[in-house]
């Protein structure tokens, strides 16, 4: 009998192609039903970029790749395939890099052949950098450590493995993770709905903490890394990511607990100077006013919803993007990682 | 036209004797219907106690006291009622002290008018302590200040008017306080259900967030004061409370916001040295993998659910008690107010 791989720990995959149609990894049924979705054009991955069917930046763009695919198998107009893509989920930085390199491929014939080329590449290139950066941050890890993960950064959000949920899966393989705890992450409970099922599912043993209760698990000396992911990354290292990971950074701070940011290039934008810079959605208050589809705040309340917040680089101990690591993010070791010309 | 005084902003009684009945608002289905259950005897009121009809330590204590002077009025066994109301909420101090008392009083004879008059004592010192407070805690908010809070500590919690909620109020009234923010408090959702209607039932205006929207919050700078109650309160001044309260005074400190304590005396414990000795009750994992009978989680995940943390004296600036304000609470200081006899 060998003993577990980490392949053993790397076994969902969300978005797959058939060749002929889009599977899709139904998002909404989790934790309960794994039921899957099988798009057979554009319009059909639309609908699923929209209703959340399939969510996460990297997983959302390589869908709608993908959905490009389907409408030059089809004949349809592929800018109009694309336009409804692109207002599918219209905030989605990675969604729109992907038209655009499909839009790019397009420019070069359009034919189905070499737009499955280039959706697969999306794809591919997304898992690869995911494990490089699952290999690095893992390196950065001592033996023991227990560490505290946010939102869902896994396997369902990516073409797989993850970005921060992939260094946990590289730390729990190599024996250098001991404990694993997840946020529930409030409003949507991506920790408790999703993370949950996906560590159970790979077998790597998790706890749920509420998010109000980070500080108290940090102060007994269970957590010795915080490793979340990131949605935006500005020149000097500030990072925007799920609202409760600014929390997360300063909990970790005051007791030396250390700070993992884990994404890959394509979140960094060199354009945007610093954190204050990062536009905070704000969602519906709506989100806040119930749980799970209950009602639970008397009618007429306000809320105040914001999806983001934005840590500060110097509450990052260690970024790591597939381009390498960075220790101490701050503006110039960024340029010398990322250049300074506003480009990903 | 008058302006708003404080009475308008001081209108709910959670707990209500009738002279033959006490009268109880069921919390368990606010903030959709204000419903009232009669008690009319002690098992009427430890069956209120054991399935939350009244919540709060020091309403729970009230309601107790009542409960015996119906097992007066109705020739019960008083020994008999008084172990069962003990028992309805076995680690509630102050359902203990209730009790307590009327155990005292009962020493003296034990008609159903001395122990109607004790009941009545213990009432309505927790209402005159809890608009001392208000007042004393209130006259450090600078004109102009935003406030968080946590859980309730409100009317509902309490004879009326509350602790950290009295000071909101009277600080409300005076106008001094402009910006009020509610967390929602998981995982029981005590300030979404019960602070947001207590605030807007009283016409003070408030807005929710989600507990991990605290520190962002802070950031942008609406936040002067952080007002929360206390459960108990050790010699030296560290505080335990309803979990995520110890994040919240972090954070405070990381963004320069001061932090106030609420708590009549009866929450110090001389007797505990420092908050390391204070045992941290761990409730149920399922209260953290769903909400109102729905399930959020996969089955089989674990969850780890402390129902309160410990803040550090040093992350306290302002604790006040009817007794008065400490500053920078510590062991000197905690001393100089309540003594060190280990008694209450």
């Amino acid at each position: 009998m060998t003993s577990p791989s980490l392949a053993d720990h790397d076994t969902i995959r969300a978005v797959q192609w058939q060749g002929d149609c889009l599977r899709l990894l139904d998002q909404r049924k989790l934790p309960f039903v794994e039921d899957w979705l099988d798009c057979r054009s554009a319009a059909a991955v639309a609908q699923a970029v929209r209703d959340l069917v399939v969510r996460g930046a990297p997983a959302i763009g390589i869908a709608a790749a993908w959905g490009v695919v389907l409408a030059a198998q089809g004949g349809d107009d592929l800018e109009r395939a694309m336009a409804l893509l692109r207002a599918a989920r219209p905030t989605a930085v990675n969604l729109m890099a992907a038209l655009d390199r499909m839009h790019a491929c397009m420019a070069g014939g359009a034919d189905a052949a070499s737009l499955t080329r280039t959706a697969q590449a999306i794809q591919d290139e997304d898992l690869a950098a995911n494990r490089a950066m699952g290999a690095m941050g893992a390196a950065w890890l001592q033996r023991g450590s227990g560490v505290l993960t946010h939102c869902n950064t896994g396997s369902l959000a990516t073409a797989g493995f993850g970005t921060a949920l992939g260094v946990i899966r590289a730390g729990y393989a190599a024996g250098n993770i001991v404990r694993v705890f997840a946020d529930e992450t409030r409003p949507w409970l991506q920790g408790a709905r999703l993370t949950m099922w996906e560590l159970q599912r790979d077998g790597i043993p998790a706890t749920l903490i509420a998010d109000s209760a980070a500080s108290h698990l940090m102060k007994s000396g269970q957590v010795q890394w915080v490793i979340v992911g990131a949605d935006r990354i500005a020149a000097n290292g500030d990072t925007a990511n799920k609202i409760g990971t600014y929390q997360l950074a300063i909990a970790a701070r005051h007791h030396g607990a250390r700070f993992m940011v884990v994404a890959p290039s394509t979140t960094v934008d060199m354009a945007t100077p610093a954190g204050d810079a990062i536009d905070i959605e704000l969602r519906d208050p709506a989100e806040l006013l119930g749980y799970a589809g209950q009602r639970t705040v008397v009618e007429g309340a306000r809320a105040w919803n914001p999806v983001f917040d934005v840590t500060p680089h110097d509450l990052v101990d260690v970024l790591v993007t597939e381009r390498g690591v960075i220790t101490q993010p701050d503006v110039d070791a960024m340029r010398a990682v990322f250049g300074n010309d506003g480009t990903n």
